[in-house]
């Protein structure tokens, strides 16, 4: 295997087969955290909502450091440093750590498990403690805002006023953009990536194909499944789905082009087909369905500007932005970022736009990419130097 | 609904809902003829070979007017006029009858399905007649060039000795570039539109989805099933990967975006939702599981070059090319096209090649598509006319 071959199978560091990439962070730990009194935009109450976090480096005296990274559809707080159990690197370690784009010798970097996600904070696999099983379809439809709020519990909890920055690609990115408006006061730059400000029907209907996979999987059984009578083909071909997506035509075709599988046993196997299999069994194992139906309805009913007009919407915020794209990112495809900057850039506000030229498609963001690196870095570096602040 | 979601929700004729079209040719017959003795190019012997098949227009008393239509997918022989059965106009109805870019006042025209299929010829669906049950997945693994095998047995029954042209597109277009190859001395144009000589990495594994989706679902049972226990969720799931796959982002944008689809009585789902929904389930209705597993098979192992470099390959070939492809087409992209085309200039072979500039995807061809019929009918007309043949 050539070192090509390598960055695009490591395109999700969580689900790689085998790893003989180590760490600069060494272990790092994940924690939960039991937050009390949770309300959702639609009037659902939680007695409590426990999140699952990770902290990297250190929180400056003046508290003004902190960047909160959102992870994607199928991310959790672990972005970096080895998992203790799984022996794993984060699924954003080529990007967070010492001397890398995120410096965690300059920044305080804070990941979490989304709201509605199924890695330690509370979604449809967690218990309701009004029936003492899991919630299933009885979760309420959260949205990307409920998810920002969410995180702004946790932030509230490490006692910090202001996040430096908030970065998300993809999901994440319009965790972030939620941020921006919601909650502006609480951050000085915003980094959303790959990502947009409503899905289109395209990206709609690619989740639609997952969520019927799953729903219409016999073991589903309305949301109600065990773990000896689980949705696991059903969810497998959802994140089959979901890879397709998230590489480029290019990359596949240079990647696996029509080679054959021979050390699968079976010959006729194409190489594509057996990756794809392999993406779908090792998703398996570590996420939930509901969770999926979940964040994907989330995801398709943001809609940045549907309570108001964007000039008004914008108007709250006051974050600086940066916006990053990818040429061969099809499934967010870069005049979707272009549109996010001409209305940022309309409304006034401090707006840079990188549309980046790499081949491996939606996740670009995801892999060992330095350009992508050195875009975030210079950027992150330079805001953080222009910062008003009297304490450094 | 305006003109324009009409045209994109006739994207397939046969899985309108209802329909206000009327084919010019009224109605059509459909048949099946029996034809003895049919071997695989890897050997395996059929006794005998269904076809079903539909002729439309007079043969010329030259025999020097028939042009073979060849399906994709999910076609069938019936081609176009209406079904006396189901009264739906036939797949290629926009295209093909009086005065049409295929003019069955000019013109005979043969419709078929193909080996492997599941509306008459025989396929996995139809009966071994070693053991008097379904062949399922009994049934040998056939390659596209058995297909135009199985149709040269129908020409010559037929009383053909040489087609004026075979037209296909998408798996049809393989068809047609088997034709070429194979059986060179029989034919004068061909026209593939929307192919390709050998599936990409991407065209495979969105196959391998629905395929996954097929196989995983409880009822396919090893591809013994029954009406009653039938893999429909998995069939549909493929459907709606093919479906999406099939428009173009910017298609799907114009006609759905983010509409919600009232009448459903479910308020939250988006139009794109419901129409996927609805096209998964009548495709249910009209298709086999099986034959879909067969037929992407085939497609995805097809390779026109697998037995000879290019150019030993096209030496053969004595037929003048009409090759379409369509810019929106993100399936079969047009470098595709071009590169075929490419490969037949070099070869010395008469190649006009169009890229239209549609934006309805892969579908374009499917659809009501004034430049694509004018395309297509200068072609046939001029090389008719041209055509050396005294009789006339």
């Amino acid at each position: 295997m050539d070192d090509d071959d390598k960055s695009i199978l490591r395109g999700d560091l969580q689900d790689q087969k085998t790893t003989d990439y180590k760490s600069a962070l060494g272990v790092t730990h994940t924690q939960i955290v039991s937050l009390p009194g949770f309300t959702t935009r639609s009037g659902r109450v939680f007695e409590k909502v426990d999140v699952s976090y990770q902290t990297l480096g250190t929180l400056s005296r003046a508290c003004d450091n902190a960047i909160l990274v959102c992870h994607g559809l199928s991310g959790d707080a672990h972005v970096a440093g080895t998992d203790p159990q799984t022996g794993r690197p984060g699924w954003w370690d080529y990007h967070v750590g010492p001397g890398k784009a995120i410096d965690t010798d300059k920044f305080f970097v804070i990941g979490t498990n989304t709201l509605g996600g199924c890695s330690g904070t509370t979604g449809p696999g967690s218990i309701n403690p009004q029936t003492g099983k899991a919630w299933g379809m009885d979760f309420p439809q959260i949205t990307v805002r409920d998810m920002a709020q969410a995180q702004a519990k946790l932030i509230d909890h490490l006692g910090i006023q202001k996040l430096f920055a908030v970065i998300g690609a993809s999901m994440g990115g319009m965790q972030a953009l939620s941020w921006a408006t919601d909650l502006p006061e609480r951050l000085q730059v915003c980094v959303p990536i790959a990502t947009c400000t409503a899905h289109n029907a395209m990206q709609i209907a690619f989740n639609e194909i997952g969520r019927r996979a799953i729903i219409t999987d016999a073991h589903w059984n309305g949301g109600d499944y065990s773990e000896s009578r689980f949705p696991a083909h059903g969810l497998a071909v959802a994140r089959m789905v979901g890879h397709v997506t998230y590489l480029s035509e290019l990359a596949m075709a240079r990647k696996f082009g029509r080679k054959r599988q021979p050390e699968s046993g079976n010959s006729q196997q194409f190489s594509v087909e057996s990756y794809l299999h392999h993406q779908g069994s090792s998703f398996v194992k570590r996420f939930d369905p509901n969770s999926y139906l979940y964040l994907t309805h989330a995801i398709d009913e943001f809609d940045l500007f549907e309570t108001a007009p964007a000039p008004d919407v914008l108007h709250r915020m006051t974050a600086r932005f940066l916006v990053i794209s990818f040429t061969s990112d099809w499934l967010y495809p870069p005049a979707q970022s272009r549109e996010l900057v001409r209305l940022l850039k309309r409304a006034g506000i401090s707006a840079t736009y990188i549309n980046l030229d790499t081949e491996y498609g939606h996740d670009s963001f995801l892999i060992d990419n330095p350009p992508f690196a050195a875009v975030l870095r210079h950027f992150l570096n330079a805001e953080y130097a222009a910062k008003p602040n009297p304490s450094r």
